[in-house]
C-alpha cells in the first residue's frame, strides 16, 4: 500500500503522475520538492500536491515512492541527496528520457539498487511546467521500464502498477536499447527543430522568412518549443547515441543533396518514395493502431 | 466575366480551388485536364469539375483562364502545349510551389506573357490527389502573387478576384525572393522530415525503431508523406535555393553537434533557446495572428 509518494520536480511529467493517480481515485498523500518554491505553491493551488518541502530529506520523510521527475541533469545532486535521506523501503523511480546515466547515478549513489525501477513514460507536449500538467497525458501512452538486474520484482511491481493507474501501457527494453532507440526517433527530431528554427534566425531577412513560417512549418518546429534546458541535459546525457543519429541523418541528407546537385530524378524520388511508404505503412498505422 | 476554367492537373490543389469558387458562387464552367482520365472521371462524381477533355487544347478551348496545378516538372510541356492552344484573351496562371522555372517555361513558350500571372497558394496537405480537395482549403490562406514586369494589371485583377473568393489573402513577392523564401520555410523541412524517416528506414532495428516512432515523431514526418513526385520537381527546379538553405541548416547542425561534442553546456542551451523564443515569439504569435 502506497501511503506517500514524493514528486521531485511538479511540472508536466511529474504533476501529470499525480493528477493521473488521483483522478483514479489512488489516496496517498502527494508531496512535492522543487527548486522553485513558487511552483511548488501553485502545484498545491492546482491540487497536484498536497504538501511540499524545500529541503529534499524533508519531503522524502516517510514516503512509500519517490519519483524523480526533474531535467536529467540533476540527477546526480538528486540521488546523492536521496542516498540516506529515503527510508529503506522506499521504492525510486524515475521519468527520464535517457535511461543509462540515471542508472549510473543510482549506481553511484544509492546503497542498494533492488528498490530503484529506471523508467520513461513516452508522453509529453512541447509545453513544461507546472500549468502544463493534466490527469490524461498518459493514458494509452507507453511507460517503458528498462529494469536492471538488481531490481526486486516488488519494486518494479509497485511501479508498474501506479503506471497502470495513469492509463499507460507497461513495456519494457534494456536501458543500452533505449537510450538508442530513443535518440533516433525522439532526440534527433528535437535537435533538427530546433537547430532548423535557429537556422532560420540567423538567415539574412529572418523576419520575412519568419513571416512565412507559419502553417506547415509551425507544425514541423512545434517540438522547437521544448524546454531548452530538459534537451541540454538530454544531449549532455545521452551524447554518444545522439551523435550517432545525427551522423545517420547528415548521412542520408548528404546523399539527398548530391541527388540534387547531380539532377537525379530517380534517386531523390526514391528517397522520398521510401520515406513516404515508411510513414504512411509502417509509423502511421502503428500510431493509429495503439 | 469569367464563363469557363480550365483546370490543368485535378488534384489537392486544383480541386480544392475549383470547389471553393464554386462554394463561393462563380456560375463559371469548370473543365478537367490531367493524364490520367480515372481521376478525371472521379473528380466529375465529386463535383470539382463540370467537364474534362483528355487533350490539353480541347480542355482549354473557349476559357477565359486556364488555372496549371500539375506538379512544376510537367510545366514545360503544359506552356509548350498551352502555347498557340489558348485564346488571344486567355488568362493563365499557375499554383507552383517554385516561381523562376515556371516563368522561365512561359516566356519560353508562349508568345506574349501580359495574360500570364505566376501565383503560389500557400496552403496544402500531406494529402494529394483528386480526393484530397475541399472547398476550404484556401480559408485565410496566403496567396501570393509573384508578377512579371510584362503581366497586365487587368490579368493580374482577373486571378486576385478569383483567389479571393477562395477565402485566401492575396500578397505580392518577387519571383526571386519567393523561391528563397519557401527554400528556407517550405522546402527545407520537407526534405528533412523525408530524409529522417529514410533514415530511419535504413538504420539496424529499423522495425523496433519505428514501432517507437508514433506520437512525436509521427507528427514531426507528417510532412514526409507528401508526393514524391510533387517534391522531386520541387528539388529540381528549386535546386540553387534549396542547396543553400540546406548548407545553412547543415551548418547549424554541425555546430549543434560540435557543441555537443565538447560537453558545451551554454552553447547548446544557447541554441535550444533562440529556437524556443524564436518559434513562441515569432512564429507562433504570426500563425495565431492570422
Amino acid at each position: 500500500m502506497t501511503e506517500q509518494i514524493t514528486i521531485i520536480g511538479v511540472g508536466l511529467i511529474g504533476g501529470s503522475f499525480a493528477l493521473a493517480l488521483k483522478a483514479a481515485g489512488v489516496t496517498a498523500k502527494f508531496v512535492g520538492y522543487g527548486r522553485n518554491e513558487q511552483n511548488l505553491v501553485r502545484a498545491v493551488e492546482r491540487g497536484i500536491i498536497d504538501s511540499y518541502h524545500t529541503e529534499l530529506a524533508d519531503a522524502v520523510n516517510g514516503s512509500d515512492l519517490v519519483l524523480v521527475a526533474a531535467p536529467v541533469g540533476a540527477n546526480d545532486a538528486i540521488f546523492e541527496q536521496l542516498s540516506g535521506a529515503v527510508s529503506a523501503n522506499c521504492v525510486i523511480t524515475d521519468a527520464g528520457s535517457v535511461k543509462q546515466s540515471v542508472i549510473n547515478a543510482a549506481r553511484k549513489h544509492l546503497g542498494t539498487l533492488s528498490n530503484f525501477v529506471p523508467a520513461h513514460p513516452i508522453a509529453g507536449t512541447e509545453h513544461s511546467g507546472v500549468e502544463a500538467g493534466f490527469a490524461s497525458l498518459y493514458q494509452g501512452k507507453r511507460l517503458i521500464i528498462t529494469p536492471i538486474a538488481e531490481t526486486s520484482a516488488e519494486a518494479t511491481a509497485v511501479v508498474s502498477s501506479l503506471w497502470a493507474q495513469t492509463g499507460a501501457v507497461i513495456e519494457t527494453m534494456s536501458p543500452e536499447r533505449h537510450d538508442k532507440v530513443f535518440a533516433a526517433t525522439s532526440h534527433l527530431p528535437h535537435l533538427l527543430a530546433f537547430s532548423l528554427v535557429e537556422t532560420l534566425f540567423r538567415m539574412e531577412q529572418q523576419e520575412e522568412l519568419l513571416r512565412y513560417a507559419s502553417g506547415g512549418f509551425s507544425d514541423f518546429t512545434r517540438i522547437a518549443s521544448s524546454d531548452p534546458v530538459m534537451w541540454k541535459d538530454i544531449c549532455l546525457h545521452n551524447s554518444d547515441c545522439i551523435l550517432d543519429a545525427v551522423a545517420h541523418l547528415e548521412k542520408g541528407l548528404s546523399e539527398l543533396t548530391a541527388a540534387i546537385e547531380r539532377k537525379d530524378e530517380r534517386a531523390i524520388e526514391h528517397i522520398f518514395r521510401v520515406a513516404k511508404n515508411t510513414r504512411d505503412e509502417k509509423i502511421l498505422s502503428k500510431a493509429s493502431a495503439e
